[in-house]
């Protein structure tokens, strides 16, 4: 298909309309793509391109409001591959020829919605296919931090690996423990699947209503009170919204067992940092693994960074090759169809 | 059980004997165990106080030989607790009383077993039961190394920690991969048998001989050099041998992917440590994670420590309360089975 395309390149503007009849099943028109950053994946750009796409790659890392106003005038869709405002600004400089957005993310908390809806333009993200990264990372995170690797670490570079003690850096195991869950979505299924060859006790979690598709996971739905005293593995993925934030807060931490283990890979504001931190200092519970913090970036000077028992990371969660390149195939894909006249894949209203 | 040892103690010899022989069934006569560390999991001091022992703790950290030396005259039985030579002169001093030794360990390359073998005393180990701890902390490795843990830390510490790059710290998922065990004993049984529900690719591995167990994995038996050019994690949980030693040596990574994952679990003798560094710094592989290093503990300034794609742990392998307990608890059993004159649980010869 790729091939067609290039070659289409050399002709004529009669010719490239010919050609584009003749291979109308499988060809769209051809048409603009303004892509918001310079490292989309290449698999993304060459589906595009094979699908008449000419793409117009904004260049600065971090993307710049400037360049992206400056190149957007005049094109059919846009690629909107990072997290800055995507507004009636953007929209108004693209112009009225403007057919269809998507974004490369789950989350579209940075887009102003209604705009969209308004102006009915179709608007397109990439939910569902993060779950198997952040899946992935949740465990270790769980692991790492149940069994001290920051803490292990420290003990190496501090000469202070002790050989000769039984009970040095004990550790939590994940069988038998029981794993609870705030929020019950995708990814939280994604890691309860992964769970089920491990001899867990018991899957809990939490969500507003009881999801019917639980028993495929052998979990039951608690109240967030059991989740808390239940817990020894507690994962927080839900959404950040007004109901959520701050939830984690010192009388949460002060129900869990002094053994639990808490990990979030939702978002930092969840969590009230500062209870987190005393929880984790006066022994309320044994460790955290948090891929998400306030604010992020994270200073180098936070007094989470000194602690032994929590493991954190700077927001790893999708950051795999074969999760990323789902996600630009998938923002592609929106755009294509939108080109085409059909529904956008993941559509966003 | 305990109650009723505990009013023994009150009672006098006549007295005793007679309870004895009342509770002949469930309580063996009485009997000495020294202790040689003084962090043994209560649970398991308190089952051979339940049969009837007396238990005589050592109270040196690190274990002092002196010290044992000094309290093992007339025991009946040896709680060998720690790591240090177990041998004639240890036996000699115990006298030929002694009617019993476990070790709590699975390797037992700290103990002349001929010797024990020659006087005819039973000896007792705790293989199997760490492969639980074992497998949670290599899977921890795996995703740990592959997802950037250290380096990610690094970077948060540095102030690098980037936002507007998509193609920044990416990782590798576990999903789709190709998994390799050098080794298929117990512990990378227990990884594989962990891995059942997260849709890998392939399982392979190499042992001298094919496991016929190996079907229950879906894992195939492959020789050294598939096992090193198909490998997207490799895991070594192999014993050290004459025939293992220095087995990852600059030749065989040469021969993995540079996106491969390679994880330690096993003892550090099995790499070649200078040829593994080079690896990671020439990007032969993409980062490695490891329990077991050469020597132990550690220097604070070894050269692995340098390295972003190198997670690096104390030997935590076993450190869990579960593991730790459940190894005592086969030590101790060990000893009471000996007592009572049936065989050990997991004899060592």
């Amino acid at each position: 298909m790729l091939n067609i395309v290039l070659v289409k390149w050399r002709l004529s503007h009669t010719q490239q309309l010919h050609l584009q009849w003749k291979f109308t099943m499988s060809v769209s028109r051809a048409f603009k793509v303004l892509v918001s950053h310079p490292t989309v994946p290449t698999p993304a750009l060459e589906l595009l391109r094979s699908r008449g796409a000419e793409t117009i790659i904004c260049q600065s890392v971090p993307p710049s409001r400037e360049e992206i106003l400056e190149k957007v005038p005049g094109v059919d869709a846009i690629y909107w591959a990072h997290y800055q405002p995507l507004n009636a600004g953007i929209l108004d400089a693209a112009g009225s020829q403007l057919r269809a957005v998507s974004t490369m993310s789950s989350g579209i908390d940075f887009v102003d919605v209604p705009e969209f809806q308004r102006r009915k333009i179709p608007l397109g993200h990439t939910p569902g296919v993060v779950k198997n990264s952040v899946a992935d990372l949740a465990i270790g995170l769980m692991l790492a931090a149940g069994r001290n690797f920051h803490a292990g670490r420290r003990d190496i570079e501090n000469s202070q690996w002790l050989t000769e003690r039984i009970d040095w850096r004990m550790g939590h195991e994940i069988r038998d423990s029981t794993v609870g869950f705030f929020g019950f979505g995708g990814i939280s299924q994604a890691i309860a699947k992964r769970l089920q060859s491990w001899d867990v006790a018991k899957i809990i979690y939490t969500t507003r209503t009881r999801k019917e598709n639980d028993v495929d996971f052998k979990a039951e739905h608690v109240p967030f009170e059991r989740l808390l005293q239940e817990s020894d593995f507690l994962v927080v993925a839900a959404p950040l919204t007004d109901q959520t934030r701050g939830k984690f807060n010192a009388e949460a931490f002060k129900l869990m067992k002094p053994s639990a283990i808490f990990v979030n890979v939702a978002r930092g504001g969840l969590v009230q940092q500062n209870d987190l931190h005393e929880a984790l200092t006066t022994g309320q519970i044994f460790a955290a693994g948090l891929d998400v913090t306030t604010p992020e970036p994270l200073p180098a000077d936070d007094p989470l960074l000194k602690l032994p028992n929590c493991v954190i990371l700077p927001h790893l969660g999708t950051q795999t090759w074969k999760t990323t390149i789902e996600m630009s195939l998938l923002a592609a894909n929106n755009i294509i169809n939108a080109m085409e006249g059909k529904p956008m894949i993941r559509p966003a209203y």
